[in-house]
């Protein structure tokens, strides 16, 4: 059973007069969305670890790690740069081209550093990084469940990888195999339909286990999951951890899937309304540049770039890169200019990829508290550790 | 007739071992494409405005006054900020509700400063600004000419707020009646099926000059216009100012819509191949938080994120947030991880907004010069004046 929703926490004063588009958080939600994945992911015998591109913050990464996580996962050598401080285990969920490797074999030496990989094009490269690091980059071995973007398609031609990882007692060394990986970013069924897709996935996964443990190779850890899969993990036979990066603040799509209530929902962008000039619409100053241009996948046939978290009958039917269009058709609402609003965004990853910061609030906090997001961009950290 | 495109400019050596993904910008391109839109402007009589929000970069706002640009177009007030060392007269194409007003009010006393306005609403507080800041804010009154977004949609409502600005003495002190503004954003077609847009464009503007004129209220300027219409503004009679922002780079949209040829395109990311482990397709590491997920507009049934500028064949048939497919289908490339190409998003100005900074190259640069962009972001300026 999940634990009932925090109650709203009461917006400070600022809200009316901070300038817009901001993007808000919700810590009494946040905390309850980790104690909801966490609670989960113990009562299953799941390793929890967390990707952190969805929130970039190293302050909001070692709330994760107070809550349990056993490691966090990365997409870019700067979020790994930048979440070292707070975390002692790191997978980097993203192959390592030339020169991204070196980047990880600078990192502090009591980090322990993982890397996915699907081929053995950059073996290699990888060996020298950790030669001349002198630290073992582990490997886990990515594989496809069924998305086809990344990841070895043949159990056999996973296995053959494996085989040259543990063979060679020299990339054994520097290139330790760790287990398995996978993302099955094409599962976006509500929950309720969720069974027949994870089946698959379980299929799928099932067919390199097999191949793996009969040739005497069982992975140590199979790591795998996203946030719309979160809660069907269990159903996966063999899996040992999962990597939800979303589930932190939640989203449209993860209310449409039946991931999350609205009420669950932390995250948000404060808008203001900027023109009631054309009749049914309201034009807010959050658009592609604050909410993103990401379309609503989690429904066919419904559109629109977010919703109201306090009237979720008002959806944001078009952007421009700052503008956001309300459309008030199935609404009684009457707003005006200066009007402030709530948008939930359709997807919370790259919305939050926009901003400069995030102002939090809660009961915890007093007014609002700036949370900084340095894993935003690419550039290698060289100032003193962030947060 | 427009000038031909330069010659392609050689790529620094760095090309093959920058980190990736990282924006490079042909700057011989650009001053190409800069002195194309000079040229037409110049032969119709009309000014030129370009719109900031494209690049975000005062170097390159340098280049577009010193090709001859009578002023600037930006969204948001950082933008304003950052451009005012470099531009002495800036339009912000937003309605600025509280508290952006308070930021244009403290811009440097030299530089002349317009806001679109669409309703009475805000006049309160702007005449409050501009009386408090001891400066005017011009006000140019944005008009609906079609796009139904931001705009005053009655030609009587336009008069009636035109009106009650030149009627009220102290209202016009500080707020400066200078004309009219709209954005065509809706028309997209090709070039050459713009003859019936642009005649419904110019006959819904022409309506609201006709009531103006009538009424002894001819606008002393009449702004529109945007990348896709560029060169279809002399047929908009009555127009005295065109302020396009993507056309400094061009884009797939910009190329698809017949305004700019592949060879014009001054904008790419450069990316490289991190999987080639599906059959049909490569996978490089721009994604939605390089490219933008931004659907292609401009060829009804063609989907995908971008193409690729030397394999224009090749398009990006999918983004997730750190990955691009590539969709080999129709091309004879077999890439290898490693490989390196150059993406031509949809959509420049969501691209560049993603990016730490830009790396220029060209027959004038020594290597990679790198663009600073400073406009990105909200926050005020507070340090020195950036580049």
């Amino acid at each position: 059973m999940k634990a009932p929703p925090p109650p709203p926490a009461p917006l400070p004063e600022a809200v009316h007069t901070v300038e817009t588009p901001v993007a808000l958080v919700d810590m009494d939600r946040v905390r309850h969305n980790l104690g909801v994945t966490m609670q989960y992911a113990r009562a299953h015998g799941l390793d929890w670890r967390p990707h952190v591109k969805t929130h970039k913050a190293p302050a909001l990464a070692r709330l994760q790690v107070e809550a349990g996580a056993a490691g966090l996962t990365v997409a870019t050598p700067r979020e790994a740069e930048v979440m070292a401080p707070v975390a002692s285990d790191l997978l980097l969920a993203h192959p390592p081209v030339p020169p991204k490797a070196e980047r990880l074999g600078a990192l502090p030496p009591g980090v322990r550093v993982s890397v996915a990989l699907d081929g053995p094009d950059l073996l290699p490269y990888l060996a020298r990084v950790a030669r001349e690091a002198g630290r073992p980059l582990r490997i886990l071995v990515e594989v496809d469940v069924g998305m086809g973007r990344v990841g070895v398609v043949r159990p056999e031609a996973a296995l053959s990888l494996v085989q040259r990882l543990v063979g060679d007692a020299g990339l054994a060394r520097h290139l330790p195999w760790g287990g398995l990986l996978f993302y099955p970013g094409h599962v976006r069924l509500h929950q309720d339909r969720q069974e027949e897709a994870l089946a698959q996935v379980a299929a799928r996964l099932g067919a390199f286990l097999e191949v793996l443990e009969g040739a005497g190779l069982p992975p140590g850890v199979v790591s795998g999951g996203s946030t719309p899969t979160l809660f069907g993990s269990h159903r996966i036979p063999g899996l040992t951890e999962i990597r939800p990066g979303t589930a932190i603040f939640h989203d449209r799509d993860s209310v449409a899937l039946g991931v999350a209530s609205l009420q669950e929902v932390a995250y948000t962008v404060l808008a203001t309304v900027v023109s009631t000039g054309v009749p049914g619409q309201a034009v807010v100053d959050a658009g592609s540049k604050a909410l993103a241009r990401e379309e609503f996948r989690a429904v066919a046939g419904e559109g629109g770039y977010g919703l109201l978290l306090d009237r979720p009958e008002v959806h944001v039917a078009a952007v421009s890169e700052e503008h956001g269009i309300l459309d008030l058709s199935a609404s009684t609402w009457s707003p005006r200019v200066g009007d402030r609003v709530r948008i939930v965004p359709n997807h919370v990853c790259v919305s939050v990829n926009l901003q400069d910061h995030l102002l939090a609030f809660g009961r915890e906090v007093e007014g609002f508290g700036t949370i900084r997001l340095p894993g935003r961009g690419r550039g290698r950290v060289t100032a003193a550790p962030p947060e």
